[in-house]
């Protein structure tokens, strides 16, 4: 339970990919394609085990956004928790904003911000 | 050595602290000032040992940027490695543009981008 990745928006996946494992000496633990025109990887790095999630969209995905300068890196945090639907609507109450409305697709799953405006996803 | 957390910007740090500790459950590991003008929060999660920085920079301090709407949310990401003078330099020597030149402050420590402008940093 908790925080499982952060994950930042790429531009070039293979560009990053030959950065973060061939420079840095992070290892490829998880690759697929969620949606049409979207491509995950996630990476650990050896020691620590920290992960990071590199996320790649076509410019006709539905997720799609223009990456400025200073732009759209972070993508978002993942949390697990026991019951997304009861930390959803936990979150919800509490003010946070909803970012994407909870789903059933296998897993549970939400997003709401933070007060920063940085999606919260929520998994169970 | 690897990765040792993601680090994004706040602009306000209570609130921020709230949410991610009384929200989403994770805890305090570090909490100190490095710089005049900037505070930095580095918080754990529970089971999975996934880290995050939270960094809150005074509009005086030498490193505050305006935070826009997605905006520079993503302040870094820290690599803990053997020795910063040679990982640098091999970065540097691979194409990685320089945004902090390594110094010495007690450790070693540089900066170079990442190929979409993200910092990353190199500490040992």
């Amino acid at each position: 339970m908790g925080l499982l990745y952060t994950s930042i928006r790429v531009k070039d996946l293979d560009k990053s990919l030959k950065f973060y494992t061939k420079s840095l000496g992070m290892r490829i633990v998880e690759r697929r394609s969620w949606i049409p025109g979207e491509k995950t990887v996630v990476l650990v790095s050896g020691d620590t085990k920290q992960k990071i999630r590199l996320m790649w969209y076509s410019k006709t995905c539905r997720l799609y956004t223009p990456y400025k300068e200073n732009g759209v890196e972070l993508d978002h945090l993942l949390f697990e928790v026991k019951d997304a639907k009861k930390a959803y609507d936990k979150l919800v109450k509490e003010g946070a904003p909803v970012a994407m409305k909870l789903f059933e697709n296998g897993v549970t799953m939400g997003f709401v911000k933070d007060p920063n405006g940085i999606w919260i996803g929520l998994i169970s």
